[in-house]
């Protein structure tokens, strides 16, 4: 289970190296998290206004290849890791050539929205069983 | 009445042309703002913890000279009119060679914490008359 | 002549008040010129591989409603003035529900690589005379 | 060796889970880097007119504490590793509470203007030398 969320890099988005400023690729995971969430029935708002936030507690990009400003970004989301406290998604932003021009990965913790931790698998059962499905099945994919 | 806001131009904050993109001069204006309203004994937190928000119903900036990366970077900010409805902030943005790289305004309504507009002079009377005089000097500064 | 641009509002665009950031709309603005200018038959980028770039030397936003986290949406692009030396372009933003959340005017310069005024008339006639007509026809449907 | 950078927390970083969003804290990092490059007596600027750029191949966050908009924020900036080929930076962002915010690591490449790989040691011997000590003496600290 996987989203592709598609994107134009933006010229505020380029530096004077001529080439995507590295800040931009975690604002581009944000935005393929919230289309890989969507895969579960739900949006990220929903979420919120049910009272399930996700803040982030680590993030890691690689960079293999510059971005430009146009490129057709496409971001690969797949989940990584679910726990009841903990989700870590990995995303891969290719551009138009197919060329891989960052991977990366983002944990975060479930929590409340006053940012205290809840227990999914008891907050929201069937979202956790769902996501939990979506692990496994890359976990077998990957083996 | 004036408040100066000391910056440097960030890297992030460069496009591919090598100069400070064009939509960064807002957000300075507004971390001018921050200084501009300490003037008046509170910190807009304050204001937000007190129930007052600043939304922006308008924005206006002319560029003067392009500003580059490291820039020490001065904003002074002085206020353009108010009433107890709306305010009009003036920003006008320096390099260290003390060119004008760009000067705008910001036009703001004060509303609650629910956006619903307000009436500044009821609300907060004090912060009102305070910020009265301060027009009032600046026009007559200008006079 | 018009250009529609799609996007969907990004968490990262979102501030503390529950809303877009008004800086956002002028990045908006420009992904949204990025279309506008294809419309001509060359990319934004591909003007720059011909020397031509276009740095703004003004910039106006009139909000009307906030813009949301997840929003669908769409900016129309207009010309609304184009002589041999500076471009003044049109963005209207609207959200899934058509509601008018911003508008705005960005007035460039047609400039070199070194950002030294270029008369565009001469040294693009094609480019020139394709937005002279699109600039007459929105001048008519105004009318 | 370690360079200390002040920033106020602007309103443009918060998103609306009311924290600073956590793809700001990379272009904080930046800043740091800015001066930590200063205490080796040239600036990024000269590195740049020099034909030297320090791309990023790495990032890593670790967020342990939400920040606020009008935090004043330090952030202390050390190196990690120094070789000929890459130089990793290591960030420690705080808040005026001394509470630790954010931590975090940039990996780069020295490379020239177009982007290809370099070796520091050749290219730039003294700056080499000096980093070398700084890198040794962090260690040093840490043993």
């Amino acid at each position: 289970m996987k989203s592709e969320t598609k994107l134009i890099a933006r010229y505020a988005e380029t530096d004077q190296m001529g080439i995507i400023h590295h800040s931009v690729y975690p604002i581009w995971f944000e935005a393929a998290r919230t289309d890989f969430i969507k895969l579960f029935g739900l949006s990220y708002s929903e979420l919120e206004q049910k009272g399930i936030m996700l803040p982030l507690s680590g993030l890691a990009c690689h960079y293999h290849k510059p971005g430009h400003y146009e490129d057709e970004i496409t971001v690969v989301t797949t989940i990584e890791k679910l726990t009841a406290a903990t989700l870590t998604l990995r995303y891969r932003v290719y551009n138009q050539c197919e060329e891989l021009l960052c991977d990366g990965t983002t944990t975060h913790g479930w929590t409340d929205l006053t940012l205290k931790p809840v227990n999914l698998r008891h907050r929201m059962p069937e979202l956790f069983a769902a996501m939990r499905r979506a692990a496994q099945e890359e976990a077998d994919g990957n083996a």
